[in-house]
């Protein structure tokens, strides 16, 4: 396969590949440098992003998800929002996970995960995912190291056996740096109406930074497979983050060339 | 209460009102006859009803629930798409009722229903509903009018449940002519690319036209409450009919008025 030198390709973790994160710039904006050149990008591409999710539904055979993962105020919210407000509501499948809950814990942990699954025809989005339940409870000390290698092979799995079945699947790590993550958590404590984001738990997974951020470098070099590809996406400028997500997400899109099956009507049958 | 001449609340049905569709004009344009003007209204609509639906999230405390109903053509997914179009998906959730799976079978009617419902904060929009199961069982044959009137109070209970429970209800009938629908067939039918829309059950259902009329018209008359009214919308104009949802769509997000909560936290164990 020919390298494309600068194209947004080049955030893809290849398998295998050992990761890093203290040395991948989290400020890069090596493939746009102008916030105004990026918003006009990113218009741009949602509109065709828009267009291929319309066909994609009509199509109704196969099914794009796109993985969010990242620390507290990477941006996963903020990238759904940018990018994917304007599709079609009908069409597009938004899941953000939580806590489990008890019905939820009475299963193994990919159980939710499972039914959140896009239908054919869907895109669907998870605001966070599976890789939660790894990387939240080893860095807490609740998994230890076997046993969050055992669910890294487990989600490998389910994952080749998603787009065996008809998923595209593209995971995307927003990759902020301690000190931006440090401004933004701030300017949530200095605004009363950002008030609603602020959590007593982000405060002591923030503690924990380099316990995350190693439980994530394990993630992305054991996780990115061929089929089922993480990126690592600058994250520190926001429009930066938006303008990659929407480049992959678009290409994946494209790469799938869905169609809008042409039918021949019995028209004999269907009388007016 | 005073008549607010001219509103889009002329298009509510009072409870308990006879309704005779044939006598509703579906090509009206009374509150808005011009075209473009309507197109422009629309788009300042839908940025307002975006903002309120980003509030609704953010309070965390209700939801909003639109039911779209109408016969087959009528404009359900192209006001949904028109509409909506432009919400965060992540906040919006629109539920396509098709017919029951045999899960679905194996409970009644209001099962999948119940399971379907918006989630607090959500914006929740039903293409087809728990009344499909009325109108469509009753105009086949396959409900007596007995049981269909049964089933029309126990919606009546159910939604006057979730009302009190912190659901916002607005039911909307999509009302078209039979003549728009004869000129909407006809131009599936012959565009290949609109091939995929046509079904044959969509003909069988066309030819019990007075019967689908007559089952929608003793749902409005007897559903229609105070707290889960209905509004029979002109949809013969597909400019005029997205106009008019959307009309009633902001109104219903404007009585809400969401807030953003704003909390004291306590800074001294918010530690950066």
């Amino acid at each position: 396969m020919p390298v494309k030198p600068k194209s947004w390709e080049t955030y893809r973790v290849p398998p295998g590949k050992k990761v890093r994160l203290a040395k991948v710039p989290a400020d890069a904006t090596d493939l746009c440098d102008d916030k105004s050149t990026a918003r006009k990008r990113l218009k741009h591409l949602r509109k065709q992003i828009n267009a291929l999710a319309e066909t994609l539904a009509i199509e109704n055979q196969r099914s794009l998800l796109v993985i969010l993962q990242g620390m507290d105020a990477s941006g996963k919210d903020g990238a759904v929002k940018k990018v994917f407000t304007g599709v079609n509501p009908q069409h597009c499948r938004v899941v953000s996970f939580k806590q489990p809950d008890r019905e939820e814990r009475e299963h193994d942990y990919l159980w939710r995960i499972y039914r959140a699954l896009p239908a054919k025809g869907e895109l669907g989005i998870f605001n966070r995912s599976q890789y939660e339940d790894v990387v939240t409870l080893h860095a807490r000390g609740i998994l230890t190291r076997k046993q969050a290698h055992l669910r890294l092979r487990q989600i490998c799995d389910v994952e080749r056996t998603w787009v065996e079945n008809g998923i595209v699947l593209r995971k995307l790590f927003l990759h902020i740096s301690r000190d931006e993550q440090t401004r933004r958590f701030q300017a949530r404590l200095d605004t009363p109406e950002k008030h609603w984001k602020v959590q007593q738990s982000d405060f002591e997974d923030r503690r924990r930074w380099p316990a995350f951020q190693s439980a994530y470098e394990h993630i992305l070099a054991r996780t990115s497979t061929k089929e089922a590809p993480w990126y690592i996406l600058p994250a520190d400028h926001k429009w930066y983050r938006d303008l990659a997500v929407a480049e992959i997400v678009l290409s994946a899109l494209h790469s799938m060339r869905p169609r809008i099956p042409m039918s021949r009507l019995d028209r004999t049958r269907l009388k007016l």
